[in-house]
């Protein structure tokens, strides 16, 4: 940079010093700061140094480094693993990032063996290893909390599995269901979660080490022995590939954004059932903020800020895959980028989880406001033309004699189940006493008794599904 | 809608008119064709037809309707079907949808067994069943688009294996590589793509039908044999869910963004290697557009306009997303707005996916140009380095002496390669005549012979792995 | 294209073949269909033409054409406006776009003058002439289209300035505000919608015409008079630039996805106000869909409809943004892709503003549904509280006071106005008979008599001042 | 909260606290963390305390609180700016909010007067007015930093107004320009990024003080004081627009969106100039990283960091416009969630300038490597059809003409100006030794001489159109 230093005369230059004048910190230290990364990338400290003892371990192996280096290596990182985790470890922002302030660390530890073990390796490959290493563990946390979270809802079900709600479609009432049955709704959405998690891990779970700086090493390296001493399952086939794919960060982004969005649906119906025109149910204290003037005023802070919180993983997705856009092969410092919104889609999905475990298991269903809210707008007015067609009347004519009896009890401002029999029959002869079994909500409910459908029967037998899929899980964890 | 006729004097409604009178459209025709689907959904009449076939071949098995009724139904649809291939069909935007559509000359066609089709369904579980087929089928064409194009570049690997260009980090040369090896990186990544279509087709392949409107119905469906007869790997467990989940389709807008992301870095590569600075490959002349006046000006359209495509494929991504962000169970009519984002990433993906297979083809690259362009920047003088460290000079000395070499070398404006022994010996009496192996770009390329390395023996390797996984699928295919 | 002649026994080039033998449609009519933009680009065809008799009548002036030319290119454009406004114009595939498929038939019609109109210019600034002069012109349309929405919502505000329901946080019932003050909220976003596409209309309408391919042209062209003739109000300074900015695309793009979200807005309350537990408003039907067998079931598809849009004009967005990332100057083939994003947002703002226009006008509030609400939750609390605090009670005391006459009132299962006075007295002696006045709904949104406060005299007198400028506006536009 | 307390025999609330000692965190401490906000909105404790002083200013003026009062507060906020500048001041988690830290903080200082602070205030009009207040002040630095890499670049053109390089279309060499033109192409981007920002910043100088929590207070405000006391323009017409809108904030996010945009095709330039193909250009070594191995290697860091940027930049865009999707009035507790894009997207441009600021001023084009490339491709082709047709040839004709001339030029390895007059006449007998004026670079670059054209002499007027304006912004500044 010799020319900033003898053109002094040049206006040009003057012009710019002027111009730095004006900030407030100098150009080079700015700079610094700008390309860094050293601020975020050190909470992958651990991986970093998992993915430097694999290497090492490796380097020993094929004798590119001695047993004594190795042991060397093992004993600096011990030192600094504790270091970090009591927080005594000094972070420095001229190291640029996670790697460099480790590695100085240790050359200034153990001296020699430190310098020797960057051999075979570039940073391009250390920090494509370091996050997925990372994310990879990331990633069973969330696993591990989607299913606390099913856990939470299938006991919510287990509890509810016949407590009558209205349907909505449209927000408008439409049959009638039972509580369990929609919590049953959101532990499949979460389920087909899990197997997304479960699905992107196999392709965060491979290893880039030894793809050097893009093309390979000269040092005969042994990838798939740091590979397996990683817990990777497979090693990535191409160099230039493997440093430059953040393809897993982008798909955990998108099924983190699928998770957020269904976090924001449940979310939206907790927050209207929480509104005073609906009040289904009932959220502990300590999820909501009341007001010292209005004691009675419970504002649903939660899950208010989790459906907001959708919108930032969204953000997320978005920047990973806007960062990635049109770039050429193989490593730019673009990708520096992808971390910070991968490790805040993290956070934002792990805290929400466990947000939700906390209150889901808190909601309190209020069995009389859904009562009371299901018996609007003729919701078993389809099993009344069920039971017609069930009793030989064609589907079309039983349309018209169910449209004819709602205009009844509309005019009587009744339900349908409170018209007395000899007023139905006079909409058709095939009605009889039972029909009232039908006309009923609990009636509606029971009759749809199928695979899938919302009758207590299934909605307990889902429950027991779950509750064996739970077990199993648990047992495989033990 | 009684009080839109007797209200002619309030002065509202006289505005109202006054406003609807500045519009060339009538009302009510318009808000038809604000909310009708049918001029988009028709796309997806085989898949409606399909299903409809299925759902009242289960509707006979369990007695629901009679054989008659299942023969008229299949005489009525074998006759659509025809209709519709050959554009005699004539859609009805007053019937607002495929299905009513379909349903409408189904029942003129063959009379009442028409009106019981849809005993036991819903438009809200016939429309999730249809869309889950299209989608379906068109994930296979997409998978087997993905596979030619990486046959075409496994080919063009193969005939390139040892073929050397500078590999570029941050668009500086950095190391040489061979196209061969750079052409894999990319089938790599669409084998990622393909890896991700295949999870998402099992979310995918699951029935909601049975669902019906929310809650399943009152009749004794089988909702596992017209699973079966649609090919569904899975029966969806949750009626309220079934009709409402739409991740399947964000997954796969998803995964087209991904795979569009990579589209757009090979497009780049390719627009950069066209342009006259680096002259790397040359296009057959059908995938550029010239002018008349300036012969030699091939303009790369078909990556550019590739390139430019991801933009809508991540906007179709995020209109997805947006779409279910915080509405409530089940079905709201927001979820119509879910086809055309889907339409246009699967139409997007396969044509540019087809595109590539013929222009990846054509692609002819230039050895003299990138052999040339490897040279610049001394890209062996990492490999000078390692052979002083395999000699016994310690990493950081090596370095050094690495470094006063190049100087040399740029000072004479020659390559590492051109120095001669005794001016190479000057800065280290371990180099012997056999650096000019290590100096020269073949003996770089040679020297990175690991799994993943850029080695042509390495290349060859992954090229007959590539050969053999196509076999196997044409193998199965056949 | 000779290489492709005379290679057929080059086992690549037969391969090739035999891929594109699995496509149904022959390789070059593919890649002319993935290339061409006239099936979408067309619409733009009169603002092709207007930019074309502009740049005529410039090189008229100028000397470079002939009157005679000039008068010829106004007679065949004259004709082919004709042609096209009656359907009767031929489209052709072949000739890629709207500029080329005109300026075909402009030849073929009135012969050499048709060929001198290209002269100093190219396509790159005659499509960028051509979508700022359509994407004006669709802006004034939503701009009087946003102008009739707010007649519309304000001409409401003034038939419910006084009509009372719960104002929400959180969506529980915070204080009463009334129905009109609720509709004047949209008023004011759509007042900042209007502005911003006033704002970004500036950018909009400079004119590109004369920067030709990149550099600006070899003949004296006069960019001023032509711009002029096009109303263009300024003259973009830089051609590079101009052949290649979208800027005013997406800032189109993002102002309406800022309007379609406050239209999700309004939708959202819709809906919750159209379901039974709120019934706060009616629809007139043709905005909603029933069903056959529930006739009370009204489902509000225009909102929910238009909820579900706002996500394709995201999309919009995010493409356009992607598009533009990372493109070097000038003109690339990639921008073609700019015009189906700002043409699908125009469409969906159009035609969501037409509906809202009508819909909004037949909205009817229901005064004793959303009273009854908003009594629920002792909104007038805070009320009770500054009344104390006005009658010398410190504001902490105040607080204090009104918590516990809650807890009475809720103990009584009572409302705040239904305590009897000595039981009010009770609680502080500074309650009067006078503090019943400020206890009901009527009391509390009369006291908030400042501007912008929901007090129906403040309501009244926002009306008064958008009427102003609504009439304002009248006149200008007459 | 009771129900918490006694139900320790409670299945679930064993289940429930089990799950809790999952976690490390207790539940309260982390629904805390969870929902506040303190950690990333103390940024506006200026802002905040601004506010609060207007609001208490105005108080004292209606009467509502004493002199005394007055005075307290602004004695006790002086001493909290202290704090806070200093350091001194001790943040609280549990305090939740900016707001409430520095509220607790007056009233422990100066007792009641503190208390009445928040009289005729909430906290959502509270927090609206810090944002606003806080964006403004940002925005003024935004636009100060893009004027002065306006007069940097501008700076670079004055220098370089006449240096020739080739102009790229599709990445292809199309015709010359200048560095200097090239250059004022990004100042004219800036200057809409400059004007967009100005518009915006009308629309955030609003003021929302005074909507209270909805619906205005019962005291007696003058919103208008507060508002000019604040330096705002306007007050926001309409309470439950006020304490809802955020268009603000959106309208930021998109428009440092497009900024960034910008940003990254000109780093996207830079990083391609950089390549050793390309050469066009050198970077102070502090704005790149290099190799203590490859001397010669040049990483263009600070580029490449700024376009991975655009992607964040992008993200916090659709994180704000999710985040409003769909949200009933007025306000909601997603509305938090607004601040940490709008900081992020805040941060990322002002860095970004800044960077660039310094980073152009150095950028050293060089002009041999630029009109070496130049010349590649016939770029004058497009000038010798000109001459033809100035010279009375017709258009076709002229272009047949160029391409047997160009095609001559290609069979001989030569330019079009190095061939000789009779090979030329021999195209056509128009041609006169003028001609090699029209065929050399110069001579096409000082032939495209009309407003916004690329000749040297267009290119200095520009440059002093900008230097004018320069000044007269540094006047008003001054």
């Amino acid at each position: 940079m010799t020319q900033e230093h003898d053109n002094s005369n040049d206006p040009l230059h003057a012009k710019k010093k002027a111009w730095s004048g004006r900030f407030s910190e100098p150009v080079d230290a700015f700079v610094l700061r700008y390309t860094a990364s050293v601020d975020f990338d050190k909470r992958m400290a651990m991986a970093d140094i998992d993915g430097s003892l694999a290497h090492a371990a490796m380097l020993a192996k094929v004798g590119v480094i001695t047993e004594q280096d190795l042991a060397d290596i093992r004993r600096g990182m011990a030192q600094i693993r504790e270091e970090i985790t009591s927080g005594a470890f000094e972070w420095q922002l001229e190291l640029e990032d996670v790697h460099l302030n480790i590695e100085a660390r240790l050359t200034a530890l153990i001296g020699d063996a430190g310098k020797r073990l960057h051999t075979g390796r570039s940073r391009n490959d250390q920090v494509a290893t370091d996050i997925r290493l990372y994310l990879r563990s990331e990633i069973d946390v969330i696993v591990a909390r989607l299913e606390h979270l099913q856990e939470v809802m299938v006991h919510q079900a287990k509890q509810h599995a016949g407590l009558i709600m209205p349907g909505f479609t449209h927000m408008q009432v439409a049959q009638p269901v039972t509580f369990g049955h929609h919590m049953l709704a959101y532990v499949e959405m979460f389920e087909r979660d899990r197997e997304r998690m479960l699905d992107l891990r196999r392709r965060v779970n491979r290893s880039p080490l030894g793809a050097a700086a893009l093309a390979g090493t000269t040092y005969p390296i042994d990838r798939e022995y740091s590979a397996s001493l990683l817990g990777f399952e497979a090693v990535a086939q191409n160099s230039l590939d493997a440093v430059s794919d953040r393809d897993f960060a982008i798909e955990f982004c998108s099924a983190a954004a699928v998770l957020m969005m269904h976090i924001s649906r449940l979310s939206e119906e907790l927050v209207i059932w929480m509104s005073q025109r609906f009040a289904f149910i009932k959220l502990p204290d300590r999820f909501t903020t009341g007001s010292s003037i209005m004691p009675q005023k419970k504002n649903p802070d939660v899950p208010e800020t989790a459906r907001g919180k959708a919108g930032r993983v969204y953000g997320d997705l978005i920047a990973m895959l806007t960062l990635m856009k049109g770039t050429p092969l193989a490593y730019n410092k673009d990708f520096q980028e992808d971390k910070e919104p991968v490790f805040d889609a993290i956070d934002t999905v792990k805290d929400t989880l466990r947000a939700f475990c906390d209150m889901m298991a808190g909601v309190e269903p209020q069995a009389d406001a859904m009562h009371h809210a299901a018996q609007a707008g003729y919701p078993t007015a389809t099993d009344l033309a069920d039971y017609l067609v069930r009793h030989g009347t064609p589907f079309r004519t039983a349309h018209d004699i169910v449209g004819q009896t709602v205009r009844a009890a509309s005019e009587r401002g009744c339900g349908l189940e409170d018209l007395p029999l000899d007023v139905l029959k006079s909409f058709s002869p095939a009605i009889e006493e039972d029909v009232y079994e039908v006309l009923k909500l609990e009636g509606s409910v029971n009759a749809r008794n199928h695979l899938g459908g919302t009758a207590p029967a299934q909605v307990a037998k889902q429950v027991e599904r779950w509750e064996a899929i739970i077990s199993e899980r648990a047992a495989k964890a033990a």
